[in-house]
């Protein structure tokens, strides 16, 4: 046992530091987790739970819709946001006490204070007044959304964070961005009823993702009503004198609506974290540099999570913690792995992505064999619902090993988990050629498509 | 071009002789297809198809129970039968015709007969009482279920066949088996609003399947409110004065329903089909016995799909069409591939399957290493559904290959085609721990299990 207070101080209690706290105690260290809010971070208290929860409460309006073609005549249905901010509240409140549950099990002493930096292995708890010592500092604060504060009139504008608390479901609102976050929550509320219009600056939206999943949502929200404007952005928002507020766009428009969301990105949590008095280096986002074992520039404070702005996701910042404890307790350095992660945007249809788009990978290999398919689900065929499945494989042509995969349609964030195992073990197309199909499936298409739809030399479609 | 009326005729206008004729056909052979009813044989006319569509139909109420958890408050739903069947008609229509559309753009000649066999080269049209000539010959006429016709009174029960096409539907229905069909069925008209009964002779439903997903599904069914009857097989079917019936069990039970319907296997179709006149052998079943490359004993007469009582799956009996293509046209003799299918039962909730039971690995492999993980779905957390997903990896300890992966919860079918993928290409358990999750998805507990759940020794487990 050292001369400090722990072995290990843990600040922020999301996905990340729960995981490296409860995993140290659990060892047998001495660990402390500081939190200023809720256990859980932004995954459990305000992301992918909550958002996932209200993405089914909006697919039920469609439920209702597609079971006329199946012989139902549903009644008519009303919707209580309350209810559902109620019901999801309550279930956020058990998961929170599942992580708490989990720590105290495993022997961390939980902390309820915001905990901010004051030398390489103290910290002040803002609670308490208190400084504690430790050994090692874990820093796992995560980010938050960025508020735009360029904005004039910002301050009437929501970010997700509100958007699970509304006292009242809006009839109207705008979404700005163009990233997961804005698409998953356009399509939530339109589900919802809601009238919902996405602007974004760049030319189409989930940059970076394939051009296939691209368009093919921007395609199918158009399709079921939600307005969407690229290459335009918010100038300016008022609030009018009803009380609703009105937008105005480069683009010399002027939108109106009950609620403004800004969904713009999301920024490291390090503000006032104490980072200069301990000495550790920022990034130009303020995200916190970390070498490759999550180790700072400080020998004794480390970082995971979304606060390193390295991947953004909860079983990343998971997987980095996970890691961390095989590196500083198991003797066994372990350096995260950031290579080939499968990933879902929960629109509606939902994306399932994983490995290099048909672009990235075109930067990278010489030829390329593409497999395109794009179909009607069954259930369309009965529900008379418009709306296509688009599955594509990217093949390097040289070795035939598969590249990406990429999926837009019911169940892709299923698949994109699975394709991920097959994709990170180096799996060719003719692995995928030798599977049997499951029928009848959507996925079997997947392991269906036998001859190139295209082909990619030099970066050009042949 | 031989001195033969065609190169190659197909009897029987299912998944596999279709697909043999359309890819002979469009190699320029001059190809022949005889159908006796309606192209799209099992899978298309009466089985995976129209089973999936009754699927979808009956989660509908399931849907509108679950989105008052959701806020929602779903009107009084009303159910027409006659709907969903005329729909469903619709729909088979259209793909039957895709199906013939297929066989004329390729060229195939369609003939609307039955056919028989009269010689190693012959065939008769009963229609029209022509007799053909062909220089190769494929039998493809799949498979009907068991009539059972030692059953006193099974005159007055339906098959799947007749469930698809019901004039009303029943307020109570009997359903005998305990394989896939009977499963599926029980699952569909409970969904559907009808009292349902599953009986089965043997101790457990679905035999061969892993015993987690046959005790799993069987607790599922019966909290829905299925009733099953294990160890019971009916002895005697009546018609009573009122004209419903009545069931007598081996165990003493009188059990009154509308229907009662058969689900006990299926036969391969060889009745009167002249194969004693063309000498092509058969098995105990009925089943023509053919070789690793699907041919019978008669060196021109060939036969794919259920009528060889291989694999009776769709994807199977396509695959060994494809196969028998390339091994006739191609110069390329090619071996049906019957090793790690994966499959999915449509019950509700689905099970998607891949590999060994824990049960058959156990005989196989001196140690295995068991992970299990049975949980809540999300979806059910907020509509108070009380339902379990249980998934469960079968690993071999000596190399950590995955012999076998089975689910049951929502989507497991979609896994199971995506597993196979892996599991094929001889996945590792550590190819599985290698995959970063997808949050929030059930198949991310899959890739998160990182200590067996127990492990099994000399087929014990310890």
């Amino acid at each position: 046992m050292s001369d400090y207070d722990f072995d290990l101080f843990v600040i922020g209690g999301g996905s990340g530091g729960v995981r490296a706290a409860r995993l140290a105690a659990s060892l047998g260290k001495k660990v402390a987790i500081a939190e200023e809010y809720r256990f859980g971070g932004t995954c459990v208290i305000r992301g992918c739970v909550p958002k996932k929860l209200f993405v089914y409460a909006s697919q039920f309006h469609e439920h209702f819709g597609d079971s006329r073609g199946f012989g139902w005549t549903p009644g008519e249905a009303s919707f209580d946001w309350p209810t559902l901010i109620a019901n999801k509240d309550r279930e956020i409140d058990r998961l929170e006490a599942l992580y708490r549950r989990g720590l105290e099990n495993a022997g961390a002493e939980i902390i309820a204070s915001r905990a901010e930096l004051t030398g390489p292995h103290s910290v002040l708890l803002k609670a308490t007044g208190q400084t504690v010592t430790a050994e090692r500092i874990l820093i796992a604060v995560g980010g938050r959304a960025n508020p735009h504060a360029a904005l004039p009139g910002h301050e009437f504008c929501i970010s997700s964070n509100e958007a699970f608390h509304l006292e009242e479901l809006p009839k109207s609102i705008l979404i700005a961005g163009g990233g997961y976050i804005a698409v998953e929550f356009a399509n939530i509320f339109h589900g919802l009823g809601v009238e919902t219009t996405l602007i974004y600056r760049g030319k189409e939206i989930l940059s970076r993702f394939d051009q296939d999943m691209r368009r093919g949502l921007h395609e199918a929200m158009e399709q079921k009503g939600i307005r969407i404007l690229c290459h335009e952005v918010f100038t300016k928002i008022e609030r009018g004198a009803d009380g609703r507020l009105v937008a105005q766009t480069s683009g010399d428009k002027v939108l109106e609506a009950d609620q403004v969301m800004l969904a713009l990105g999301r920024d490291p949590n390090t503000e006032g974290l104490g980072l200069e008095a301990a000495g550790v280096k920022t990034g130009v986002k303020g995200e916190i540099l970390v070498d490759a074992y999550s180790r700072t520039n400080v020998e004794s404070i480390y970082a995971v999570g979304d606060v390193t702005d390295r991947v953004q996701l909860t079983p990343v910042a998971i997987h980095e913690a996970m890691c961390l404890i095989q590196t500083l307790y198991h003797d066994n350095p372990t350096s995260p792995d950031h290579d080939m992660i499968a990933t879902a945007v929960f629109s509606q249809p939902e994306i399932g992505t994983v490995g290099l788009s048909e672009e990235e990978a075109a930067h990278r290999y010489d030829e390329l064999e593409i497999y395109r398919a794009a179909f009607r689900p069954m259930k369309a065929t009965l529900s008379g619902r418009e709306e296509k499945t688009v599955m594509k494989i990217v093949v390097n042509a040289a070795d035939r090993k598969v590249l990406g995969v990429h999926i837009l349609g019911h169940d892709a964030g299923e698949m994109a988990q699975l394709l991920g195992i097959a994709l990170k073990a180096g799996c060719t197309k003719d692995d995928f050629d030798r599977t049997m199909a499951v029928h009848p499936t959507a996925s079997e298409e997947l392991v269906t498509m036998y001859q190139p739809s295209y082909r990619v030399k030099g970066g050009q479609r042949v």
